[in-house]
């Protein structure tokens, strides 16, 4: 099933949306909001499926779905982790900053914990102080969990998967570049999340969800242009049963927890960091990594950062070419 | 006035607690849970003012309130943010891990994101994989905000603080040795957080609130044995104003964002580290620290960290002897 939360107070309003995503039903005669619905999953899944297949059907009154309407599936969540577990990002990033990758770096899941307070729907704008931070987007998929215990194993931890969803994982570089050193992780440098208009549950993704992985491109633009369409299920260092084992170490994870396997990235054909898809290549999923390249070939970066009035746009389509989460689509605008 | 949430399903019961930490009275014909009650704060605390008064007066029905009923005040938050606003905390730290505070360290608050879907009650144990990981408390002070405009100025801040909070904020030395060198912060080092009984206004902490510091001794036991005494508004390089304007410098705040400014810290009279209890020094409100201060001294650090049975206590106390908060306290157990 498909499920999206419409602007609505601070937690929205929770509906189910048609595989076309052309209509939606109020998810209200069952649960009010999405949160409502994994704090209890067990009990609200099913009466949520059930009123999925009678929207097929059209036995149960529904609304034309806009994509603009949507909230962040979840506006406001109790956790947000994220990890970086493709490889050529990781290589690509530390390049720019100058360094190589340390070999213990890769022994297990790299992994922030963001700011979760204030997530940003699909269309809502990039508000920022100022064009000079290094403004850039990274497309990711995510998936929220139910609770899952400490120390769950690999194995266990992708039964705890309750949804799949896009991710724009906007960073600011240049304040990233001040506080990694520090080793506290990203505090100013990773404003808001934004996320795609619909959360769905692994069965729609068929056999594209497979090893705790999304096997699809992910396709970004910056401009309306194309950017990047590397594939999700490719180059990815750890599944999902590791990322979230991995955060479950130490800690429970309750439900309503939302993962991220960092941006999507693959390596070129000869192993390579890959070319721009003006070069032919798959090109990118940030504008940093475009920029690393640009910078070990030319010496020197072309591809600017976004400024204000840019737009970036997130999205992944099924076999048959239909999108399956909706789009992120995001102007970058001044704060205030 | 006083808040405390009773251990009740993801989010507590909130009530409204004596100021003598004896009596306490539902809110519930106000406002079920204090999440609730901070989204709509103007709305709700004058209410739940009007009920702590009634309470002091006798004029409501009320309960013994005893301390281990109680879940943290918020048992889930939407963000736990923690700085290390104690320049004596950073230099020790540092030296434990053989490194020098670097000058840029210290132009602006240090700050980590932090876990916040699984926050602990004041008697919940500390439970852990492994006794092998450096278990350690860190004893801070936290308030929890209000809703916070991006780039709001330090000035400014300091009116959105809503509530004032005692942290536990657990660390586990031996991954964060691990985690460090990373530069993404901290996840599996910082397991859940523990809080104390009761969130206070500010206006319940009179005259030893002021500059956006809380001006009392933090006082920690270890098994039951005094472990330190420092002041809380001594040594602290950043008031809450500079910590939550750090915080919201690119993003705004969400209405329930917890923010800590570190584990308290005293230098010595002399500018030092100072010395423990049993030698006539503050003490401390972690083990590192004495565990830094053993090693500058004899070559290598004496106090054990945290074992599996073992107990820790923080408390702050005001003027007349009588405990703000209410104590956390806390078993360390194995996972499981």
């Amino acid at each position: 099933m498909k499920l999206a939360s419409l602007i609505h107070g601070r937690d929205g309003r929770l509906v189910v949306v048609s595989q076309d995503l052309t209509r939606a039903t109020d998810a209200f005669p069952v649960v009010a909001t999405l949160q409502a619905a994994l704090d209890d999953w067990d009990r609200y899944a099913p009466r949520l499926a059930d009123l999925a297949l009678s929207l097929e059907h059209g036995s149960v009154p529904s609304f034309r779905f806009h994509e603009h309407d949507c909230a962040a599936p979840l506006p406001r969540a109790y956790q947000w982790l994220d990890a970086s577990a493709y490889l050529n990002h990781i290589e690509l990033v530390r390049k720019a900053g100058g360094d190589i990758v340390p070999p213990a770096m890769m022994a297990e899941p790299l992994m922030y914990q963001g700011g979760s307070d204030t997530l940003l729907g699909p269309r809502q704008p990039i508000r920022t102080p100022s064009e000079e931070q290094g403004i850039d987007f990274e497309a990711e998929v995510a998936v929220v969990t139910g609770d899952v215990p400490m120390g769950i194993s690999s194995e266990a931890a992708l039964g705890h998967v309750r949804l799949v969803i896009l991710v724009n994982d906007v960073s600011l570089r240049r304040l990233a570049g001040h506080e990694l050193p520090k080793g506290f992780g990203f505090v100013q440098s990773k404003p808001s999340s934004a996320f795609s208009p619909v959360a769905v549950t692994p069965d729609e993704l068929g056999a594209a969800w497979r090893n705790g992985r999304l096997h699809l491109p992910m396709l970004t633009q910056v401009n309306g242009k194309p950017f990047g369409r590397p594939d999700a299920g490719i180059g990815m260092a750890f599944g999902f049963g590791e990322i979230i084992a991995h955060a479950a170490r130490t800690r429970s994870l309750a439900a309503g927890t939302i993962i991220g396997a960092g941006t999507v990235s693959n390596h070129g054909p000869e192993g390579g960091p890959g070319l721009p898809l003006a070069r032919g290549g798959v090109g990118y999923t940030c504008i940093l990594e475009q920029r690393t390249v640009e910078k070990i070939e030319s010496g020197k970066p072309q591809t600017p950062f976004l400024r204000f009035g840019d737009t970036v746009r997130i999205e992944m389509k099924d076999a048959a070419g239909h999108s399956i989460f909706g789009a992120i689509e995001q102007e970058i605008l001044p704060a205030g």
